[in-house]
């Protein structure tokens, strides 16, 4: 398969969600201009994303709603439950912790990780707060397939450094650090600032 | 201006945080290869990212890099304040306002609201938290560039409408939800769950 750019990625997640409202109010059939609409894209776009993965739909008639999601689902690894540990049980960790999209999406929060003494052995949200000295023998343990890192930036390099040895291939980061890991390894940086960035840039360079 | 699309807007971002790199390790110049090597792209890429903007650099010589560093923080908006409100004061609202980041680019948050009188009155990281009642009268007052939303998704829509009948011109939303606003108001929405979805993606097309 041809190597798929994050925005085409971001866009499917985005389609399914329209996707599954739709399903939720009993629409059958979308069109590409639908789609396009409800993701703030062209049709022409939404054909090409979608052209990526095979033939979808019938000219003129559209797509079949649960169809499509379903195939979605399929190309984003969505039919299966993926396991998830989180790494610095700070604040950040602690919303994420509660966040409820994430069960229904199939990922399921094994565990979080924390040096600090007075947190290990509480919970986070109901998930456990483990000790950073277990992370390795853990991870073998109950081969986790994610690992969200929350912890400072200035740390947050050795600690890919510990989940990558341990076995782990995907990483969501949210320390401000660019990080570097083997090429098998799929990482996602989440900067609050730069999601701000983008507005000040939309802001400044307004019509 | 031609419209920009946000992943080249996130890639700015991303090459002015190199550049900022670079300019403390006390270097003068970089290449287009050395910039897309950082930031995992082409130098095809970095050199149509950055035409849009005018002409930088020079061709075998690379660019300077305090120059572009300042050009960019210029085509980002960073040369200013931008003052941001965050609605709603629950643990993603703690997470945003203890956040350093924000402050470093010029980003600074007012306030936060609520509406549980159990938090209004209190502070939130050293950030006042108030009333919900008083969302309008503040920012007829204050003038907020920002809000930043992490209310519920089904609360969210009616936070929209009232921040930008207000007067707010950009939102950065942590619901996860599709909200609809005025073509004139930029919208940015976090959604922690697309952003695994990213990674199950990854982790189920590997190569």
């Amino acid at each position: 398969m041809k190597r798929i750019a994050d925005s085409t990625v971001r866009r499917l997640s985005a389609y399914l969600r329209f996707l599954e409202d739709f399903e939720q109010r009993g629409s059958l059939t979308i069109s590409s201009e639908e789609l396009a609409k409800q993701g703030g894209t062209t049709s022409a776009q939404v054909r090409k994303d979608l052209s990526f993965f095979g033939s979808f739909g019938k000219r003129g008639l559209g797509y079949s709603v649960p169809e499509l999601a379903s195939q979605l689902r399929e190309i984003l690894g969505l039919g299966r439950e993926w396991r998830v540990i989180i790494v610095g049980a700070g604040k950040i960790g602690a919303a994420l912790a509660q966040y409820r999209g994430f069960r229904q999406r199939g990922f399921t929060i094994l565990a979080a990780y924390d040096i600090n003494h007075d947190k290990i052995g509480r919970g986070l949200e109901g998930i456990p707060i483990r000790d950073m000295a277990e992370l390795e023998t853990d991870i073998a343990r109950e081969r986790p397939d994610i690992a969200v890192l929350t912890v400072p930036g200035e740390e947050a390099q050795v600690v890919v450094d510990r989940v990558v040895e341990a076995g782990i291939k995907a990483i969501l980061n949210f320390a401000p650090t660019q990080l570097h890991a083997p090429a098998d390894v799929a990482i996602k940086t989440v900067n609050m600032a730069m999601e701000l960035e983008g507005l000040s840039f939309a802001l400044t360079n307004r019509e």
